[in-house]
């Protein structure tokens, strides 16, 4: 289908031209403009509007074809209809465009054609195009940042080291506004929309080398090309963790993929496969994505599925080793050494086993040398604490002692602490401290279950 | 097993004891105290304490046989071997004692022995006994709170109809504290813990009769007589709707339950049969029980499975329709005549189908007009409205809009609205609204299952 080739210019532009940049507050053009002004994108920011001499302080082009260079990216956010005409002038004068409009192959079969001429024009230019009916690229590295939503209503991400490729424009800027409310920083946030050029795979292939990025999690309505897809992700999952959500698996949702963005959903079962083919971790919808992205943007991947569980509430541990078990995970019985060990420095009326219950009369120390007794031999793979803040002992000390990990620096922790008020208050100190923190039982377990290697599937 | 009969005056006391009551801030006996003097209980409330004339203002009891009446309730929070006698004292002078003191059944052979011991002397007594090792009672209608968690660590729900039993203690101060954050009320609670007397059954039979209670949502690990449990509950789902988490289903999670409660948790087929028996709708772990209080607190019962989804975010709509299908509701295809009423009155780029995607274009009036255009007719039960708040034309005004429900009042609208602080900081209006507001796609559809009488099991 599409072709493949070099797309890295997208990921460090020298310039980024805006095709129609209106003047305007509310235009499209104009927040997009204002939010690369507003990242800090260092290098050349030209604003294209054969009406006005500048906008916002910096000069215009009345044209791309006036460009005295070529510039590296071009944004249009200009009506569907004049797309092909923009993008014959950009022959010679742009490497890539970002077409955001819509009003293509997700809009009936005019739409389709016009999407059909967008790709013909734009190979003939030799221009690559990301979208169209898409909101382009967050680039936490570059600073390009081409997401038409507002910053205040969409918060932007630091960043670090995920890096999250999505057909559904929505859903990136849902992904990238709960990330920046988590503080979890990303690297690079591609939404390719209708994918008319520019796919899923040839961003695959370019993170696969891409130092900036350690993981990748991907949502996808459907696949072009299946034989590249796989080829794509199995070099990147060699690399680094990659995973996927694929939506629009049944009835009515993969209808709706279909209309959504033009594609045609195909079955979910050839996509399970070629997900395992490529060695991709299947998610299974919006909180194993959620779960997946704030799992691997603190913590890295675990050794196994063995868990240990530490709380000072029963029925949450009970809980917690339910959901293992429903993941495929083993909550396996502490060995007798550990168990000795724990019963000698411990009151006999903790409940010494896995769920470790700390109960009423637990304390920032009792959690801290729990997980590190645990944590520190050869017995668990991740530990998983379910924090109640009832304890009158517990202080706000407790989140930063347990991220220490004496002696067991590489297994990750995942923390569980549901509740009102005073502990959602407390959430803040658990990211704080570097520790991926979950509202319910099933939230953490999930987590647990995608750093090792994703659930079992029954 | 245990004996049934009235247990109602737990729930209108007249008078509360706290027996140990101490001066000293923090003991558990003194934050009852002060949580039942803040919690507004209005009638007669006595601390016992041979050593003080007051605690708190409150004219101290030397003794329980000091009592010139008899006291409703008397709570014991003192140590677990001085219990027996405690309650022999009480013989002629309290009808029910919540004894919050652990160290009983779930200790170990000597604590099973001294429970034995608490059953025989609160019998000869006759005394009726909520507990050991619980949390006892929060009663939004009684101003009844027993529960010993300081109220800063743990909000208190206003009054509403929902009900919730919980074997387990820090499951039940965790939901507490949750639905104070949710803006959910509640008529009583429970924690009834090592249920040595009064267990899940003599709370239905209460409940099934309790016109302040509309929904009961039970959370268990155990149950001590399952015929007696069937009926009670069978007697109570014929009421009203009557839900029931099972924890410590499998492996590690049932060891865990025995070891917490001490109770044998029984194989988890058994449950799923007797609950199908009495017309209980089982939920699957926390975020089911979460959902269902929720959805329960603020909205009524679906009249059937049909969905219909209302989005902003095509790609949320996509996944809702997953979700709906994975729990087994149906998001059922526009009826022809609605498809043209709706392509009438939106602009052509809508996407009019279920999933209906009102794009980035949305406005409060085009989400108020679908739901009321595709809800006022017979075609469907439930509607899913998946707000994001990238689109510039909505404003807080939606909520409100979307509650007024003209022509279908009977039918539930559940919220989806996931994102990070601008759309966190507008969960609050749903709430105010009266609207069950989720954060994930999945969340809103357990909700919409549950009412719907509950997940398909596949």
């Amino acid at each position: 289908m599409t072709g493949g080739g070099d797309i890295s210019f997208f990921f460090k532009p020298e310039s980024v031209a805006v095709v129609g940049a209106s003047p305007e507050p509310g235009k499209i053009s104009n927040i997009i403009l204002g939010n690369l002004a507003g990242a800090g994108f260092g290098k050349r920011l030209v604003p294209v509007n054969p009406g006005q001499a500048s906008v916002m302080g910096l000069e215009c082009l009345p044209s791309l074809e006036e460009s005295p260079e070529v510039i590296d990216i071009a944004v249009f956010a200009i009506p569907a209809g004049l797309v092909p005409g923009a993008l014959k002038r950009a022959e010679g004068k742009v490497r890539g465009a970002v077409i955001v409009s819509g009003g293509f192959g997700e809009a009936g079969e005019r739409g389709k054609l016009l999407e059909k001429e967008v790709l013909d024009t734009a190979r003939k230019a030799g221009v690559r195009v990301i979208g169209p009916n898409c909101l382009g690229i967050y680039d936490a590295v570059s600073k390009v940042d081409t997401f038409f939503i507002p910053v205040d209503r969409a918060g932007r991400p630091g960043r670090g080291g995920l890096s999250i490729l999505s057909q559904s424009g929505s859903f990136a800027a849902v992904a990238m506004d709960e990330l920046a409310a988590e503080g979890i920083g990303v690297a690079r946030i591609v939404s390719y929309g209708n994918a008319v050029d520019v796919n899923e795979s040839d961003c695959l292939e370019f993170l696969a080398s891409d130092p900036e990025t350690s993981a990748v999690v991907i949502y996808m309505e459907s696949v072009a090309d299946g034989r590249r897809f796989v080829e794509a992700a199995s070099r990147c999952s060699s690399e680094k963790p990659v995973m996927a959500v694929k939506v629009g698996k049944f009835g009515a949702g993969a209808a709706a993929a279909r209309s959504h963005t033009g594609a045609i959903a195909g079955r979910y079962e050839i996509y399970r496969a070629a997900f395992r083919k490529a060695g991709v971790t299947e998610l299974d919808g919006y909180e194993e994505f959620q779960a997946a992205c704030k799992a691997f943007g603190l913590q890295g991947r675990a050794g196994g599925k063995r868990v240990m569980i530490i709380t000072d509430g029963g029925g949450m541990g009970v809980g917690i080793a339910d959901a293992c078990h429903a993941l495929g995970l083993e909550a396996a019985p502490l060995p007798d050494e550990l168990e000795k060990e724990l019963r000698a420095v411990f009151p006999p009326y903790f409940s010494i086993s896995n769920p470790l219950d700390l109960t009423g009369s637990a304390t920032d120390e009792s959690f801290a040398m729990s997980v590190q007794k645990t944590m520190s031999g050869g017995h668990y793979d991740i530990a998983i604490v379910a924090a109640l803040w009832g304890p009158p002992a517990l202080t706000d000390s407790l989140p930063g002692m347990l991220a220490q990990k004496p002696g067991f620096s590489e297994k990750p922790i995942i923390v569980c602490t549901p509740g009102g008020e005073y502990s959602r208050s407390r959430l803040r100190l658990f990211r704080e401290a570097g520790l991926p923190v979950f509202t319910t039982p099933e939230g953490a377990v999930r987590a647990a279950a995608v750093l090792a290697g994703g659930r079992r599937r029954r």
